[in-house]
């Protein structure tokens, strides 16, 4: 059966039966699915924050590299994700589907159970949302809100000269496993790169205890990669940057599948994106700040990779005393491929 | 200049100087444009009202009915407007654009003038968003957050029998507007239907009005038509529903525009959308109530329409006696065109 066949509002009712049995009750709801609008009850004392992204069909996603489970898992998970690097817990999300008349109806409801199963993950309700037709690619927007203790909020902007920058996990694995996908590669078991691609996983854990913790000053999360994240987070701060190449924590098997294709492994991990990780601008004197989020929350933990500065420029410090110029990531339009 | 000729960055740096040029500055907002995600204060002792609302160009808007600063606004009203049902003040809004690489930059900072515009319009300020290509077309995907003192917005399913029906202002106008449009009708001055259908006004004095007196139990939109409305708000009552033909505010031009093309006004108005009127469903003895909102909002007016019934069927009374069965409005995916 497809959408077209099926209708708007008998579809709508689908996918909301779907969203009620996977989804949390959520006990700040007070008006739900099905009304003009969603009225949530927001806890006493907390700011609101609130960011969009969407996943665009053959522009984000492929149906080949992945199941529509993990495409609605991933589209809850890149926008939780920000809500992460602003040290803020997901509270509430609103599910936008744009869909072809010809898509099937049980199609959308696996995406949406994606979307369900994704959202409880994290705690956070689907708690309203829009379905509409459209002659081009399916397209998932997700609105993603979440609530943070007043002042507390972790900026892109919030860096200073001399900060320490550190990156959470591994960089390198969402993009060497969407290279695996696009080049068939299909290794079993299956490869944890390319499960990275699929299913990445919002570091809410680790963003709320560093703002708890008054551990960092800035954040971002690494959607393009980490030299783009990290070259906008000093820029926001008004603050050059480098990285020592040598302690970029590169995802191990991606290292492997690099250097047998004759790629330098740095470069690749540096511009790859995908990983949401999130990278943070720590004062110096936060050490022990930070050996207190590290035993509240073990993984995925922290790796020291460079540093703010005063001058303005992006480097790449080697091992060799060489320093060269930071390369930038993704770029929407201009280029092909990539989120 | 297209979109992909001027790359990501510097076109979301221009949206921004666009919204911050023509948005209100909002005292409300700690961490706006440019970062992770929006971070915003609410007021003490509100509820959160979230709701979202795409329009597809070629389903929702055609290029060639509209001017990209009446597609911003437009988009901007549509999702206020169900704030309006609500009983909720817009407070912020979130901007996810979809774009074709092939799109004319100059016409992205038409269509964002318009957003803005518009917002300014209702107080409310873009603090965040999302611009993404696509190989599909024009999408204006926007997220409307406001707030409602607890418990008092408005769901449709807070109707009770006996309860009375009103509507705001006249319905047919935006329906008529754009039948005009499709039919290469080009009246001078510009017939106030069409600038209904390119402008709708999201009522949002009045909603909230309703709400302040305790004047309704019950609100929606009337985004697919009235009789989509009516019937919709009475299911979720769990009644059913009279309308009274004879009292059907139907616009004016628009009845002359049906009557001329041998067509009954009174059913073309019933199944039209666009209007964006609210329809209430009001306790009988609240006319003090009624009162006091006519007084605090003068326009666009009230008029009894109908009541909710304990019998479950949606029904028309006749002037004559005669009792037909409601129709039902615009489903997406199922018919070609509207919203």
């Amino acid at each position: 059966v497809t959408v077209a066949e099926l209708g708007e509002r008998e579809l709508v009712a689908r996918i909301r039966r779907r969203l009620d049995a996977e989804a949390l009750a959520a006990p700040t709801l007070v008006i739900g699915n099905g009304d003009d609008a969603a009225v949530v009850a927001s806890k006493r004392n907390r700011q609101i924050v609130l960011t969009v992204d969407a996943q665009v069909e053959g522009v984000h996603f492929e149906r080949r590299f992945s199941t529509l489970e993990d495409i609605g898992a991933r589209a809850v998970a890149v926008n939780v994700s920000d809500l992460a690097a602003m040290g803020a817990t997901p509270r509430w999300l609103l599910l936008s589907l744009v869909l072809p008349a010809s898509c099937f109806v049980d199609e959308v409801e696996r995406l949406v159970g994606g979307v369900a199963s994704e959202a409880r993950v994290y705690g956070a309700s689907v708690v309203g949302g829009n379905v509409t037709s459209s002659p081009g690619p399916t397209i998932v927007d997700i609105t993603a809100v979440g609530d943070v203790r007043p002042r507390r909020a972790l900026p892109r902007g919030g860096g200073r000269p001399g900060d320490l920058l550190y990156v959470s996990g591994t960089v390198g694995g969402a993009a060497a496993g969407l290279e695996m996908l696009q080049a068939g590669d299909r290794r079993e078991p299956i490869s944890a790169c390319v499960a990275r691609y699929r299913r990445p996983i919002a570091r809410v854990r680790l963003g709320r205890a560093m703002s708890d913790a008054k551990a960092a000053r800035a954040a971002m999360d690494l959607s393009d990669g980490l030299a783009d994240a990290a070259a906008q987070l000093s820029e926001a701060s008004g603050c050059g940057l480098e990285l020592e190449a040598g302690s970029i924590p590169i995802d191990a098997e991606a290292r492997d599948w690099w250097n047998g294709r004759q790629r330098d492994p740095l470069e690749a991990a540096l511009a790859g994106g995908d990983d949401y990780e999130l990278l943070f601008a720590v004062p110096r004197n936060s050490g022990g700040r930070l050996r207190h989020v590290a035993q509240r929350v073990a993984t995925p933990g922290l790796t020291r990779i460079g540093r703010l500065t005063k001058d303005r420029g992006a480097w790449l410090l080697r091992g060799d005393g060489r320093r060269d110029p930071l390369p930038r990531g993704y770029e929407h339009f201009r280029e092909g491929e990539g989120d």
